[in-house]
């Protein structure tokens, strides 16, 4: 009697990239070796205690179900944030609260796409959307980005060159997870002229909308015109108010049917965490100052990073405008070898460095192996010894692997 | 230039049935009705103060990501926990911790079935089955249970009859939602013997496994020999410990292949809610005395709710043995129009109830016409007015619709 086999996406849904690695730092850790964790978007900077404080005050005697798209007054101040960064007309009938970000995509994906459909994306791009497109039964459709060009999209022509018949829409990420990049506003024009062209909807992540520097401008799918039936954004508070643990995210769009969509999925699951959407509710009131701070810490760090970079014979990354990674060329051939050999093999001054080998964040076979994603979520100080760390292992890194 | 269309099944996904009519609800309310909420499975049970306290103490400054596949103290927990109801050897290995039983089922789903595979089950079933299979691009086969069986299983050549060559899993869910129903030791072991004879997967909705009254005993998928690769329970916390809103369930498996594909999905949807988790913590010690208490309390819910159908001329019910829902025939041809009349046109003693229509919990169209969903989810005193309520409404109901 055979056991019976799990389905094709339940074998190939991949492990994260960017955890899979957890068990050898595991045991790095165990051997007394101090790690520093580039690996993963887990930012340090403490939650706001307004959080915790609503937390506490919670005041009811039962944590019932919530409405299915959210908690009315998390809707009410999730508009009105958009409001203020100039998004008229969007009200809480416009807003749908998910469990993070990761339900977003996997609604919006969902509900614009069925099994066999295709959305055209552009790499690196977040890994985890290999698992929503298996999940989804939907295919991506990948654009190669290049470190040379700072990875920012390629030529309107290119784009519309890869629109077939089952594609359905375009996925965008500005501030780019992994590689930093901000998006200019003439190249998210370009993709609204593309899915106007094509019948397509615009999906934008936009998880890092609040994480821009030096000048760099955010431009999401509902800054632009003529896409009001087919923009969607995903979003998430999860970076946003250091809130990961909290799974609190939302999908704005204008699009009515859209809407409806994912207030049915939402009420497939019943509702998103109630006390954490709870706790999220003074977090919209922090103002711009809350902000202006964080973005000076990630700043800071970004440009810790890319020196400690500057420094390495053969790495290469373009400084980029925002988020708080950088997808980084090194001089190895097979960075997934390098890292896992920086957990197993190799410590300077008792430390060893966690990053993210660039493979995984590529739908196209054979790409990004000589690329690692940095994450700066630790401090300054953290950064330099991590970055000297590095450094050290590269000057003795054999290379095989 | 149109607006792109929506996925098929982001059209097709259907509202909850239980939740659809709430609009009419908040009208009556708006309007000075009360109206007693029999329509969805929220509980009154108060959540276990030590939820709140543990929530209240959490000792981090950062609500970070949590492993993928739950807090490792929760999963310890909840392995103890089933180690105690007799499934020997389930260690934290077996236990994936999921956003809710809804994520369970969802996992569990595209972990064994790819698009166009189909699972077997039995209606009247949980409403959000169909939108479960809908978002995996799954086919349900529903054999049909009927009252006067007391919503007991077919014979096993009927089960047996409706395996094809695209079934993956058999789908139960004992104590039943929506009928009470607690299927017997030679029920599960019938559904055993075709998974073993037909190569499929096993699949048990078990929410409701700590509520079972008058000497009715609960067999779990788990409980059964021989079906140890292919048995997946599927659990939450929502009604055992009344935290719906919470959002904390699991997946217990001994098949360590779908346990990685579990997990694997896990990664992609990062982490359940982290500080929800760590509230749930302490109710795993809370005994069985807590349960015993709750059962009584519903066993009386119950036992009011079967005394008020046997005064209505016309109603059916046979008793159920467990959850707290009762799938009864009422003498109407329409239970979606009557159960929207209720909230629109009647009022008694400036109440009235509201009630899920039982055609949601069917797949097959035209089945359900005649029965509704009550759960006793209110005391009761509040009980024997709703359905004091019910019995006055249905003297006058002109049975149109």
């Amino acid at each position: 009697m055979p056991t019976p086999p799990l389905s094709r996406r339940g074998a190939a849904m991949p492990p994260s990239p960017i955890r899979k690695l957890v068990p050898l730092a595991d045991e790095a850790k165990a051997r007394g070796v101090h790690v520093h964790h580039l690996n993963i978007g887990q930012p340090d900077v403490p939650t706001p205690p307004a959080f915790f404080e609503a937390v506490r005050a919670f005041p009811d005697r039962v944590l019932a179900y919530g409405h299915s798209a959210g908690l009315a007054a998390v809707r009410e101040k999730m508009a009105a944030y958009y409001r203020r960064r100039g998004y008229e007309g969007i009200g809480p009938a416009e807003v749908t609260v998910t469990t993070a970000g990761s339900e977003a995509i996997q609604f919006a994906l969902m509900a614009t796409c069925d099994p066999g459909d295709e959305v055209l994306c552009f790499e690196p791009f977040y890994t985890n959307y290999n698992s929503y497109a298996l999940e989804a039964g939907v295919t991506l459709r990948a654009l190669t980005c290049r470190v040379e060009d700072g990875y920012h999209l390629p030529a309107r022509d290119a784009i519309e060159a890869a629109v077939g018949p089952r594609t359905r829409a375009i996925l965008c990420c500005s501030p780019n997870n992994p590689t930093g990049t901000v998006l200019a506003r003439a190249e998210m024009e370009a993709l609204a002229a593309v899915a106007r062209a094509h019948d397509l909807f615009l999906l934008g992540d936009e998880a890092y909308r609040e994480f821009v520097y030096g000048g760099a401008v955010h431009i999401g799918v509902l800054d632009l015109a003529g896409v009001a039936d087919r923009a969607v954004l995903m979003d998430t508070l999860s970076k946003r108010y250091s809130l990961c643990g909290a799974r609190v995210g939302c999908l704005v769009t204008r699009n009515a049917d859209l809407g409806r969509a994912f207030l049915h999925l939402g009420m497939a699951r019943l509702c998103p965490p109630s006390l954490e959407q709870y706790g999220a509710l003074p977090l919209f009131d922090l103002g711009d100052d809350y902000f202006r701070s964080v973005q000076a810490e990630y700043q800071r760090r970004r440009d810790v990073v890319m020196e400690g970079l500057a420094r390495i014979p053969g790495a290469y990354a373009r400084t980029p405008e925002g988020a708080f990674y950088v997808m980084a060329r090194l001089p190895v051939q097979d960075s997934g070898h390098f890292a896992r050999w920086l957990l197993t093999d190799f410590r300077h001054e008792g430390e060893t460095v966690m990053l993210a080998p660039g493979d995984g964040f590529y739908a196209t076979p054979g790409r990004g192996h000589d690329e690692v994603r940095l994450a700066y979520v630790v401090g300054t100080a953290e950064l330099r010894r991590a970055m000297d760390c590095l450094a050290a292992a590269l000057k003795v890194y054999d290379g095989v692997g």
